[in-house]
């Protein structure tokens, strides 16, 4: 056994040459999550955790803002609830987990753990919803769920991952529509504001939708390998749910009526996301406002009289500021390992402080996503590292966006996209006659799926069958 | 089906008449849960989940304060996992559930659902350490954790509960023992500054304690009916995990050495507590610190001009205090009706303003602890309203701390014992020997049972058997 101090110096194998692996070094080396002994199941490590902290708590402010309170419904659901709303058991009764026994007995029915609540949460509004006074019901919960993967990735699919999931209830079409859109939108913000990751959004093709829903809508990230992530999805589930379930009220005329639901969520995928999307061969690169450290300072030359303790006084006053800012005083590790480190861990700036720099009044910084570095003075530092915590962020969604931008292509016709595709992968946008077929061909051919539909268009023809079209849609290879 | 929204106001069963019906009429009437289809699965309510989530921001902040990380593991144990260390395996095994089916496949081991998480995360531990560089390992997880227990009751006993459970690894047993006392130091303050209750905490007798630890210390608060709840627990764990699971490192002598561990926890149980030590017969009373909503609005002839605007004006001024403040302004039910509602869901201050009062230029305060009313100058309002929620805060612990002390009798004989424990309900403190035999006698003949030990006392005799003392401890009877 010996020290394993060097783990973070390890080569990342480069992008460029094996992105899988590229990824999976990443993961591995930033010490994010690790494999347990069950497959598909993974330890969220405190700084992967970290991630999923900050993007908990930016989304739950937002929730609440919006009207929105959390609680929390059971892990285990019964067979023949799970069995009740036809399409949503197709979709998940072939992924889930069975607990078929409770401390010594066989239980009478089987329990699966929730791959999702809906059937567990409707059949409770079914018991509580009694007027449209109380409507709407706008709830979410915080949950770990599980599906039963056959293949599974860190971040992308678990067996076993933690997400957030909305479920509310409307008296009427347009406003379960305009809450569907509602979540979208907050999706969005979240994707561009604080992930900086730039995006598409829009419906799902009928093939492409949440089991049991009316209509799905999604965020879609590309990731540096020009493939998309689906990053989020807002569900319109009409009232297919609310019908199984027998949830109804008494409306506003005294008739029993149907509510209208929706589902929405995001999941610790976007942590994948936000690997993918940003990050390069020397490790990741953390937007500010997510990065659980924003700044670390590293002292060189550190016995000499002074230096640790201007590295101190520095550290007290970013602290003071808000920044989420960390001192590496360790004596172990020269500065330059640190530095190597720190690059690897995403931290969007590093602060260099040495002897000579503290004479002359003066510290470099360093910028993880241009890889920039500055002489500040010292007395100038707290402001200039505020400044540059933001200019950090919008660079990067700039960056994003531009990757998307000129990644995404329109071919004029399907050999274009077929040759396209492996030669340059991107987003492929595409006018589409709206069948299943054309949306099968493509699927089968070159695993090309559609990503979401831009808008409808009636006035061009459909790329794969040269019938009429009936919307233009992106699509592309996805995780 | 007709509106319910009467079932605020039915009858509580007073706590006198029925304690137990008490507890549940309150429950099931300020909508804090509901019980699922599935035995021992509840739902937490809104109003219910909001208090989970202030006890969680309050602890989470003490963690991280005092440099604790948070990360998440698997919630699959694989059974021969769970087998390792032979004394928490025979406490935890009878009350596990098994999954042995995932997706269309049976699983070739069975994978319980954590009762808690020794096991697998010291089967990390054990991956990852490796250096005494590396300690100490400060780590908690926020997580759902299931025992198949035959009697269940909200908040009390679930199948599924959600809890806090950290875990540390140290180089020293003197460090480890200094984490376990530090983290029972931290739940003391949650429950003294932030829940109010009085509480008695120390070390639990041999066989109260965690099964797998060397030693488990507790905190027991006092219900109205006299009764113990254990509202948390941290269990020096001595070197019985690191061994079992093979955790060891290369120490400063460059010697393999296995780590000392602690782990320790609290859970939704504490809302339990909450309720049956301040709770009376109109339903909750709930501590400021605590309390979803703080202060309500109740304005009175709200059609006459001007009260919705004045009490409009007064909720902004609080809510930018930083009160947790709610208006309501519904014109569906009756001042009164509100009036008792708020009471019920424990509110601790109620504002009420009429048109009079406005002429006045005052307003009527009612505090939910001691059910005083007076008037104050609306001039005044948001420094007596925080002085009061103050107030009420220390008040409440008061009673608490007076109830715990007015209740602990120190009974000369056995029988003094046996015949005060159902006519007086409370703490008994009494001397023991310390031998198994004494403590499970007073178990079988009354249902008592050894809360914790007060101190060492070797000068007195055991009231059980009349030998020489070994402790001065607290016993009752605990749900």
């Amino acid at each position: 056994m010996s020290k394993d101090k060097n783990k973070f110096v390890k080569e990342i194998t480069p992008m460029e040459e094996d992105f899988a692996q590229w990824y999976t070094d990443v993961i591995k080396k930033t010490d994010l999550i690790d494999y347990s002994s069950v497959k598909g199941f993974y330890v969220m490590k405190p700084y992967g955790y970290a991630l999923w902290e900050n993007i908990q708590q930016y989304l739950d402010k937002k929730f609440k803002e919006t009207g929105h309170q959390n609680l929390y419904f059971p892990l285990l659901i019964p067979e023949s609830l799970l069995n009740k709303e036809k399409e949503h058991v197709e979709g998940f009764a072939p992924e889930v987990a069975w607990v078929t026994k409770g401390g010594q007995n066989e239980l009478s029915e089987p329990l699966c753990i929730r791959p999702t609540s809906e059937t567990v949460i409707c059949s409770m509004y079914s018991k509580w919803l009694k007027s449209y006074r109380e409507l709407p019901y706008l709830y979410n919960q915080w949950a770990n769920v599980l599906r039963w993967e056959k293949e599974t990735r860190p971040f992308l699919r678990h067996r076993e991952f933690l997400w957030q999931e909305g479920h509310t209830l409307h008296e009427t079409k347009e406003e379960a529509m305009e809450e569907t859109l509602k979540m979208l939108e907050i999706y969005k913000e979240l994707a561009t504001e604080f992930l900086a990751l730039g995006i598409i959004a829009g419906k799902k093709s009928e093939k492409e939708k949440f089991a049991g829903a009316d209509s799905t809508y999604t965020i879609e990230a590309m990731m540096k390998d020009g493939k998309a992530l689906q990053s989020g999805t807002s569900h319109f589930l009409g009232q297919h749910f609310s019908k199984a379930f027998e949830i109804d009220y008494l409306d506003r005329n005294g008739k029993l009526a149907h509510p209208y639901s929706t589902s929405w969520g995001v999941s610790i995928r976007l942590i994948g996301a936000l690997i993918m999307a940003h990050g390069d061969n020397r490790g990741l690169v953390l937007p500010p406002r997510i990065a659980p450290i924003q700044t670390v300072i590293v002292p060189v030359m550190m016995k000499k009289e002074g230096v640790v303790e201007k590295a101190t006084e520095i550290y007290t006053e970013l602290n003071k500021k808000g920044i989420r800012v960390k001192l590496d005083d360790s004596t172990h590790n020269s500065p330059g390992w640190k530095f190597n480190q720190y690059e690897m861990l995403g931290v969007p700036v590093r602060i260099e402080i040495g002897p000579r720099d503290i004479k002359e009044g003066v510290v470099s910084i360093f910028r993880r996503d241009t890889l920039d570095k500055k002489v500040v003075k010292i007395e100038d530092l707290s402001t200039e590292v505020t400044k540059l915590l933001d200019e950090i962020q919008t660079n990067m969604l700039d960056s994003s966006n531009k990757m998307l931008k000129d990644r995404t292509y329109e071919p004029k016709t399907l050999d274009e996209m077929y040759e396209g595709i492996d030669a340059v992968p991107g987003f492929y946008k595409i006018d589409w006659c709206g069948d299943l077929e054309c949306e099968e061909k493509i699927k089968q051919d070159k695993a090309i799926t559609i990503r979401c539909i831009e808008k409808e268009n009636e006035n061009s023809i459909c790329l794969v069958c040269n019938n009429k079209s009936k919307y233009s849609v992106y699509t592309g290879k996805a995780y």
